[in-house]
């Protein structure tokens, strides 16, 4: 019985992560779902990537946060276009919650959304938004082991980043172990190794999100101006 | 409607927790739900505190990862007992999981049992063991804002461990901003500030479970031994 409650649930969110994908095509916007435990950088490394970037390519931002607005505030201080989700104890974001705020923020077009996640390294995966990406943001100090104990999680990722690489020397990180455990559940994510303390790797995760996302933006605006012409 | 079924979660969970807590204190078992990020370092506390005390108190451990038995293993080979549980999936241990290891391990008595939760700040707060005490473990490197946003999970401790202070001067942890956020959802929880690799602090922590937990034990056998004179 709570299995198919369970189903039911999971059904209603497939159904609305297609109808997001829709939108998200339709206003011309790469959605990348973040995610990663807490702590591990998330907003930290979306500040550095869109501090490289914004001047070539639009961004838009969804927070998504049991409480607090302390990593919008951060962002919307960027002059970025940002909302806030406050879960009130929901253990990740659910295609519902995008859909609101997508239909309600006309602005939110011709860019790249940055959905950050709850901080979690468990439900989230479960949770289809609709996204173009999804990027999983481990980090040194929580360990070599996580791809072994959180399968799903990095086993669904399209981008994996390693960040807190300043922190090797001090905390007997495994680089060998981490990427046998990696590869195990996923062959086909590239990793980016970062710290956006140092500034490390930043340029190579920057390069990426340019050369996929705004290259999805850029190749719809051309479908459409095609289309148009027909 | 949903709620509805989360409530007959809840209410399930709740009775199969006073069962356990009637089980352990049958079996004088001292429970500890140890809670906390993944890669906070719950592990390697339990191991440390164990080594510490195992001299004059016993102990037994059941360990709770969505999959793997990398801890249990570690355990293992200090010679405690420990039982593993796999989620298979699920992001929290709940009281029928550790009702049916302690039905089944007639040996966990007369000890501390430590229950290591799945690593996440979100759900397991909301699941009662039956537990007599919830050690929540913070790390310095997942940031100081945590207290602020996993309300839940900081606001239902009874200890508090801020893990990996070795690292402060590397990652920019202020402490007073981490405190004023701990006080605000909970004034009551003691919190030890310790470093599983340099070894600070774990004395403190090691001497407050002695105190705490081991005098549980103590205190009811001599109950007993009361009891049974009358």
């Amino acid at each position: 019985m709570e299995i198919k409650v369970m189903k039911n649930i999971m059904d209603a969110n497939g159904r609305l992560a297609e109808v997001n994908r829709a939108l998200f095509r339709e206003r011309n916007l790469a959605a990348v779902n973040v995610m990663g435990s807490p702590g591990a950088g998330k907003t930290s490394i979306l500040i550095k990537v869109m501090g490289l970037l914004r001047n070539k390519i639009g961004f838009c931002v969804i927070e998504g946060d049991i409480a607090s607005d302390i990593d919008a505030q951060l962002i919307d201080g960027m002059g970025i276009s940002v909302v806030q989700i406050n879960t009130g104890g929901g253990c990740h974001l659910d295609a519902n919650m995008i859909n609101s705020v997508i239909d309600r923020q006309k602005s939110f077009k011709n860019s790249i959304l940055f959905i950050e996640n709850v901080g979690n390294l468990v439900c989230p995966s479960s949770f289809d938004l609709g996204e173009n990406c999804k990027m999983v943001v481990a980090s040194v100090p929580e360990g070599h082991d996580k791809p072994y104990k959180y399968i799903s999680m990095f086993e669904t990722a399209d981008i994996i980043v390693l960040n807190k690489i300043d922190l090797i020397p001090y905390v007997g990180f495994d680089r060998p172990y981490f990427y046998k455990g990696l590869s195990a559940v996923n062959g086909k994510a590239p990793v980016f190794e970062i710290s956006c303390r140092t500034g490390e790797g930043l340029d190579s995760l920057a390069g990426w999100m340019q050369d996929k996302m705004a290259d999805l933006i850029i190749s719809r605006s051309v479908l459409v101006r095609t289309e148009g012409m027909r």
